[in-house]
């Protein structure tokens, strides 16, 4: 990239220019085989051949509480997400935090207890941290970086080389809740019913299903960039065709009417407790109920299929047509996670 | 804690209202027995008995480029060290990113071409990553947090409970060339000649050192809060009373200069290449002779002892008096790693 080149909000969108800057930099400068695969984590092996599964992620969102969470809880369960859709069970945390000179304790506390009890929910154990203070201005209010540690689970099976043509693509519930929730407390928007953020930790669903169905090829949680970004990288990195259907993506009435109004594609929003999971045909049927029996009132579906006809992710719409799902090419929503 | 207290740039010195922080909000609201040590690394079991190291730090420093190295040099070594000195071999770290808008892309190739330099030459692997933006004004350039793993080495026993009157007080060089080189950056001072960080990986001495000396008892790095702040740590948790002599500590003419015209005591200023070692008083003098091989112009020094009468530091001064040091009671230098 050249010297006169500076950040924009949209190389942290999760879209094309985040994709664009670690790979032009990140990846230039820091050769690393775990770095050039751009999984959700990584995984190192023990001396004694013990698979780890480590992932890291820095939490900015704003607002810090919102309809659903607040930071503190998102910082727990993004990172375990990250960790049980790769294939760990999620064990350990750290908790770094940057606070802004001037942040109220109270709310410092109710943060770090929402963390304490998340996690004791979760059954991981944040073990380590830090605190820095930066002044006034140069930071806003609070950010906080997790980094997770997992052991991986013998019956994880999963990677992208692994996907087939005619594999089935599964969402396990509604979309787009997260941004939606996010926008409307940022904009002080009232819509006539409130929408929460799907924020959840996710693992013990996904553990269960990673036990049970040996189908089961791959997982990505289409947190930035949404279901359309994680389609697209999928497609892009594996070299398969992944095809979606419209009217089969699930999204309650009031989440779509809130996108239409903003005029915002609720394929590009994220989701903090949702997980895209690909999977051998035969299986989908009986990995759905299971997921609709382990998070009732969830609404999992299949959404689409695979096919080898080449690296892109498409969409057929509800009205007949055909649309390539890119990945984000700008931001539409900073500091959602 | 009150509901009007807020966050101050001393919530993040490294001393007492850090210690105070940790204790009465993280301690309070996060439960976790590794949390309660309050070392610089966790330590964590698998399932076939490894013994796994993990420690977490953000770096915020200002100026992000400094005499001596820069914001990703420093988050590659602060994490290096805190692994080794808690006697874990660093062998991983994750590397989070939080970008202001605006930042240029150019220095973010810079501090990511010496992360990557500092990492080989240090033998870890950076093995994933995350990239957050805030919008301009909401952040300040660059923060990193590095996280870092490393496997226990099979010969290190260290241990605050460890530690026994007559044990010896080492450390590896002069102190507080972090904390001067920071400071004259920030404030444009210009001293005669150019007082240089001396941040850098320490792990191959300290491994070295461990493999070669069972007596050694503890170690920590003093960065903030610098030498006095550790000691009154290791005094107050170990229970033991820590000596130190004032004409013995090693300090560059240059540097106590600056700190003289400053007003600043470099017992208080930060180090980023530097342990305190806690030794048998019977291998103190191989252990500094094995430290002046392997850091060619250091001046490593015993410069006390340990004894039993209460968990407090102390300093006998070149006037033949002696002070209590206590923990760095406010914020002298902030953002200083």
């Amino acid at each position: 990239m050249g010297n006169d080149q500076v950040i924009r909000l949209a190389h942290g969108s999760g879209g094309l220019l985040s994709y664009r800057l670690i790979r032009d930099v990140f990846q230039k400068h820091i050769h690393s085989k775990e770095i050039a695969k751009m999984d959700d984590a990584a995984t190192i092996v023990s001396d004694t051949n013990d698979e780890i599964l480590i992932s890291t992620d820095s939490f900015v969102i704003d607002p810090i509480f919102f309809p659903g969470g607040n930071i503190g809880s998102l910082a727990v369960c993004g990172t375990v997400n990250d960790i049980a859709v790769s294939g760990g069970i999620p064990k350990y945390l750290t908790a770094s935090f940057i606070l802004e000179e001037g942040f109220s304790i109270h709310d410092l506390e109710r943060i770090a207890s929402s963390m304490g009890t998340e996690a004791r929910d979760a059954g991981v154990q944040i073990i380590t941290g830090d605190t820095k203070v930066v002044e006034k201005g140069k930071g806003d209010k609070i950010f906080i970086n997790t980094t997770g540690i997992g052991w991986k689970h013998p019956e994880a099976h999963l990677g992208m080389d692994l996907i087939q043509p005619g594999d089935h693509i599964i969402i396990n519930g509604y979309i787009a809740d997260h941004g939606v929730a996010i926008l409307s407390q940022r904009e002080g928007l009232k819509f006539s019913s409130q929408i929460h953020s799907d924020a959840r930790c996710l693992h013990h669903t996904i553990m269960k299903l990673i036990a049970s169905y040996p189908g089961i090829r791959f997982m990505r949680d289409p947190t930035r960039g949404g279901v359309a970004t994680v389609l697209s990288e999928i497609a892009q990195d594996s070299g398969k065709s992944l095809t979606i259907y419209e009217e089969k993506v699930p999204i309650r009435t009031e989440t779509a009417g809130a996108c239409d109004i903003l005029g915002i594609d609720p394929l590009y929003l994220a989701n903090e407790g949702k997980f895209i999971l690909i999977c051998s045909p035969g299986q989908s049927k009986t990995i759905i109920d299971a997921i609709r029996h382990d998070q009732i009132g969830s609404e999992p579906a299949v959404i689409g299929y695979v096919t080898d006809e080449g690296p892109h992710a498409w969409m057929k719409t509800r009205y007949g047509g055909t649309r390539i799902l890119e990945m984000l090419p700008d931001e539409i929503l900073p500091r959602i996670c």
